[in-house]
């Protein structure tokens, strides 16, 4: 492995907090843009892991909020970089929820960030390649091209005819 | 227009905030999560407003950060509900930073949240229908269902196949 | 309308937050103080506005606070400068209160304040002239000046009895 | 002094503080809006110890800002109630910055704050007679008759020509 | 392992903070009140996994602050229940600090506290034993009563002649 | 006195809190981390003043936590240098909580906090020497070096066999 390159798990930051009132709606149960928030502050800890620079948040995929979590609930934040790109990475945060009294855990949301690599004056800078070991972290190397395409999509920057990767699923029943 | 029909306009958010430095990251810019933070707080008081009750966030659609927003800068937020269901409401904001120097103003943001009215018990409510009246209204209105559809697949909710109005957007150089 | 002259309109600022818990005392209304602080930052961003550089709060009129704002409630302030001086300009702000299940709203505060215009280094600007258009902005710009005499009487910088608009207020059945 | 007597001295409350990164605006100076809100919560401190109820803040007398305060410096508050009223208090309270390595204070601001005394379902409570003993504290007991006319007129509620005590100050050289 | 007992490694809680503006003193270094804040959050996530229950602090053990942590850089807190006593629980927690460009991490701190656990009510309520099983688990499980000692000798619940475990280290030259 | 002499009173320091929703756990009671953070800025306020200098938190003796504070109660906080040594300086800070509506006070917590004073570039300055002048003042500035011991063996830089102050702690039945 040479200089320019890194293993996906060296990226892997694990986050773990109790929801505070000034969090909640009133409900008494988490807000989804003070998870968003914190969800974006873990996910660029690993990416600035994997550069070893200052980052910045390039876009933020679909997230769907399935399961509220309460208020003195525990929120545990995973991400891990997913696949590098010149001077970009995608990132992969799962969050899930901790009952404390009955200690169920259950997962509540995941998401895909991605994020810029760079220096003190503002610069992107190149960042180092991404090797994936196990067979989740292989499947989100190899899927990371098709999110890539989505997203120029939808910000409006690559025409939906000329994504092939993502063709491929919506007219796959022709196949 | 019936009692439970709302006009889009009525829903219309505006804010206004002046970046301060524990949002910003060591560059001095306004850190992703937590702009995410104020648009979900934004777009869900135009949620309140159309539905006369509290909201929970069900869904952000992609969101990209192109421009950085400087310390002490004027970031303003408009929001406004584009299309109501049976208790879920379609929200569209936009955001723009302004220097306070020079007064220039530009778009740095876009994006659609999806919230779900409920009761005092957390139960859903019906909200009213949402009558269009601008051109942009009406064009909001109507591409609702395909990022309705575009959701629900990312959400793994709908099979692709099965998601009529995005397919003739992926396939349409075969038409 | 020459380039040191701007509308008042043009500095007008909109703002809507949330009530937290956070911002409320034990009876789950919003604090005075709390309320204050988000006027004084919303009348700085209309003060900026028409100052085009960094501005610092000078004064706050005589505030009161009649109608409590309850925790989740919505709060909407609005600001406009309604006259300069040399670097210094008068901010009218107005707050109202919006219940979310009923949809009634109510004026609960209203204040001016008054900020100075600086640069980099701390020294005082000059700012552009105000113009106002509006029946209602005519009469805040002509009333600026007894407030302003006010002021200056009640930070002991002005005789009373050199207050001659003032006077005419207190004086008035004697004439 | 009977029990629904309390000395003025009874209410005195002092606190420091260290100005903070988020609390100042790009010069580093202390925001106006943050001191408000601190000048608040240690004004009604001071009319909770004279009333052993839960106050909420019913006005704030005109305040003006005239030395900045710098990042990293000392702010003190020193509350004390100067006079009650059926149900309310009127608590004046004074702010001093001290420059961490000079060693020199000086004083920035003052203020009057008004607050009610509630019980715990928001009802009106009496409050006990405020006894002055030092020759400051019997001034502000008898000047606080004349601010609460000034805050009547303010607010609407009294007309100027029955501001007997205000118009003294006016109208004496008439005298 | 009965039901009564939980492994210590179950109780395993690591965290990754970045340092905000907010938190720095004047030469943008971490204040050590603010990671003893976030030690302490941290700590208390470890003993309410123990228990399941609600807890509060008890004490917390001498901390000293050798390395600085600067702004920007990156916080990890890692904390494991030690050992368990009838409704008390003791915490080890070590804090690291990482500098994002160097990727260099170092120990900074580390520290002993100890938590009750309670029920909705506020009364204590008896916790699982603690099943130590890797070396350093068994010496930390071993260890806490000398520690245990030390800590009621400095609360005054305990004469220090009284503390046998603690007098072999101060009168061990003797032995 | 010489110039490099200062009175323990000079450094006092007090301050008074409301406790807020967000500073409190699930049974609304101020939680220890959050107190543990006022007590540092308190207690560096007092070593600012003692010093003229900035200062770094080196370290926070066992505190224990025995009377909750409950929401919207009052916490006030005294400190003041007992003893400096080189360029540290030794803060003894006492707690106590007011409840509004009893007016009773109870006190909740001591601890002893060191501090070391720093320049702009981070290097270490002298401090004057602090004159105790009352007993309580006197006795705290001789156990000092009992209390330093302690902190020397706990950090692992003092072998227990030389702390002299302390074995006349542990030995003295033998004695």
């Amino acid at each position: 492995m040479t200089k320019q390159q890194k293993l996906a798990s060296e990226s892997k930051v694990v986050t773990n907090q109790i929801v505070l009132p000034n969090e909640t709606n009133p409900l008494n149960k988490l807000m989804g843009g003070e998870l968003l928030h914190q969800m974006d502050v873990t996910a660029a800890i690993a990416a600035q892991r994997h550069s070893n620079s200052i980052v910045v948040t390039a876009s933020v995929d679909n997230v769907s909020f399935n399961h509220p979590i309460g208020l003195g609930n525990i929120v545990t934040l995973e991400a891990q970089v997913t696949r590098s790109f010149t001077s970009s990475m995608e990132v992969y945060i799962k969050v899930s929820s901790e009952d404390i009294t009955t200690g169920i855990k259950q997962m509540t949301n995941e998401a895909y960030l991605t994020f810029v690599a760079i220096d003190g004056k503002g610069n992107k800078v190149q960042v180092p390649q991404l090797v994936p070991e196990t067979e989740q972290e292989k499947d989100k190397f190899a899927s990371a091209l098709r999110r890539r395409q989505l997203r120029l999509i939808l910000a409006g920057k690559m025409k939906p005819e000329n994504a092939e990767e993502l063709q491929a699923i919506f007219i796959n029943r022709e196949k």
